[in-house]
């Protein structure tokens, strides 16, 4: 049974707030076996107090050993599964520009890359070019026009770019034009259902103006794209939690995951504090409020393990005042491992902390990776973890008598 | 995988002996942060011995944050899956008294509710009347005929009954007639599928003379109907886990549901003595023996704590009685919680006890949340008792070679 299809008969409205309060890889590890994690070292106070309050566990993003993206991380966390809900990479790059979709628009990652005169791939990075160099090649290319379709290119990073296709009768089923190889020409566009022939021709098309258009541009003298897709249908969480629901979120690809679920994306400023401020301000509007902090993610991508233990510190500050609101239920979470010591995202469980007058307490009194351990969620699935809170915020009826 | 795809092939029968006592109700929480819960405030040597024997654990009966009526909470610990087996509440309503349904009737929630000259409802519950009045218009009504059709109509208590229709070729499938709200009419019953075209007919006939023998009866000058269905099928014990199973249970809906898995339902008497008097008298009649008691739930939703601990207590009196019969077996567990603190079933793990000679014992010294948690059987699904039971019954064979 989908878990929405039991969230929409249970749930039910009450005046509680659900705070739900996301340190992007919070989990990490000892750099040696028998030390402290980052969590475990940061010196964290207004955690452990809730700690002390609320009920500890472990999260598993999408299954054990499984290492989670960004997007896979956050829908397990909004409570939709992973493996169900699969997000194209055109989609989360365009998400992570900022770029507002609609549901007919296809998505696609570009790479910009170098072709020799035979037209074979030389370097399917065109050279690492400057970020303002693709910039200008990007607007060279958003002039590009295809009968009854709007194009839209936008620069991501570097060689990095998105493309954009709006029109009727467009699917997303279409093979990457990527070889994934140099000395071999791109390849052609190839729809992989009926639905997606006009998007593989549209493409084309755009591909073969793209070519006179770069011809003169190398390094970049023409692109390759990957991850051509739609954005997928999710139901949204007033539909299925029927929560109103504020995303509060720096980082552009944490507000557009928010916004695929239906979440309000509201102005957050730039600080953690500004997102509080950004929180007080809309305390009465509504029931459900993600707010996303980047920095332990990035310090960990860093490997600065003392970087990361001071954003925690940072985090701990903050969270006086998110829990003077008094939520019906705090959550603080991450949504997924990011060890300094691997310095990237791993599939490591993630620290869980739920404060909430219904909680049953376990004996935790801190707020770290040993401690969760012996909480009582123990260890669960991530997906379930909008269940706990929509529980313990008495949202949801009794299922059967 | 059907787990019980998984049984029906693994099973083997031996002469050993399973008990399933279980506590309704029997997880708790403190009345405040840091105080013990009822199970654990509660003296209870016996329990305590056991748990030093055995293996504890805490189960979900169906998925985290999901608080279980009592039919979902047992099916899942006769280990059937909870979400897979849905029980409608008219069947709910007849096993509640003790109403023999067969295969193929068509059991419905009735309540009795005041109509206007208009025929609109005025009161959903029809001034909750008293019991003794509900009884004398069931009477009336179980008078009414339709052809080919036996009806029974059955009082349950104040304004609620129990409509049975039994006959060949009636499906359940058909909508409430309960509009849920008050001067508007009573809807027409509607069926959702071809199937059950005839029985919305029989219910239409049946709603007509109903109103015509109850005109006079205001303010119960009428009726509705809510969770119209047939019993679901379910696979028997014997089927699925080759276990002759008996029921010791006092209260009709708790018998109604091991009546449903195919248990022997057996006169139980009225005390839990009365209980293990007729557990010690069948002990060489089956393999498997679910024993209810029932007021630990009652308590709990009493927002009763000290009645709640002085039942634990009566529960923890018995248990030498069961012990000394040396089940191979012996599992102490509830069906759910029921925090006193909440005064309703809530959806926080379960504690659970299995004493086998098998098993692998933990350090845990005593029964309670706190220590569950840190037993060896984790946390798991109420779904999979059934197979540890069997496993340290040692009947169930090796998966594979």
């Amino acid at each position: 049974m989908d878990l929405h299809d039991l969230t929409r008969k249970l749930h039910v409205k009450n005046d509680s707030k659900i705070v739900l309060l996301v340190a992007d890889g919070l989990g990490g590890m000892p750099l040696n076996p028998g030390e402290k994690t980052e969590l475990e070292t940061a010196n964290t106070p207004n955690l452990d107090e809730l700690a002390r309050k609320g009920v500890l566990g472990l999260s598993t993003p999408v299954l054990p050993g499984i290492t989670p993206g960004s997007g896979p991380g956050h829908l397990g966390l909004f409570g939709y599964d992973p493996l169900q809900y699969q997000i194209g990479r055109g989609v989360l790059e365009a998400l992570g520009i900022d770029f507002e979709l609609g549901p007919n628009d296809v998505a696609i990652r570009g790479n910009f890359c170098s072709l020799d005169a035979a037209g074979n791939i030389t370097d399917r990075r065109a050279g690492r070019i400057a970020s303002d160099i693709g910039a200008r090649l990007c607007e060279k290319l958003d002039k590009i026009t295809v009968p009854d379709v709007e194009v839209f290119v936008r620069p991501v990073k570097e060689y990095r770019l998105v493309i954009v296709l709006r029109g009727e009768g467009l699917e997303g089923n279409v093979e990457d034009t990527d070889p994934q190889k140099t000395g071999v020409p791109p390849l052609d566009p190839v729809a992989r259902d009926a639905g997606s022939q006009r998007t593989a021709e549209v493409i084309a098309e755009f591909l073969r103006q793209a070519r006179e258009v770069l011809k003169d541009d190398h390094p970049a003298n023409f692109l390759t794209m990957r991850g051509i897709d739609k954005k997928p249908h999710i139901p949204s969480y007033e539909e299925v939690y029927g929560l109103r629901a504020a995303a509060i979120a720096v980082y552009p690809m944490y507000r557009g995951l928010a916004r695929l679920v239906g979440m309000d994306v509201l102005d957050a400023g730039s600080t953690l504090e500004d997102q509080c401020t950004r929180l007080e301000a809309v305390w009465n509007d509504y029931d459900f409020f993600f707010v996303h902090f980047k920095y332990t993610d990035s310090t960990g991508e860093d490997g600065n393990f003392a970087a990361k233990v001071e954003r925690i510190e940072q985090l701990d500050a903050v969270v006086p005042r998110i829990a003077a609101l008094k939520p019906d239920v705090l959550i603080v979470t991450g949504d997924h491992s990011t060890p300094s010591k691997m310095r990237s995202h791993s599939w490591h469980p993630v620290p869980t902390l739920l404060s909430a007058n219904l909680a049953r307490t376990d004996a935790c009194t801190s707020f770290g990776e040993n401690s969760c351990l012996k909480g009582g969620l123990g260890q669960f699935q991530a997906k379930h973890l909008m269940l706990l809170a929509l529980a313990h915020a008495q949202r949801l009826e009794k299922f059967g008598a």
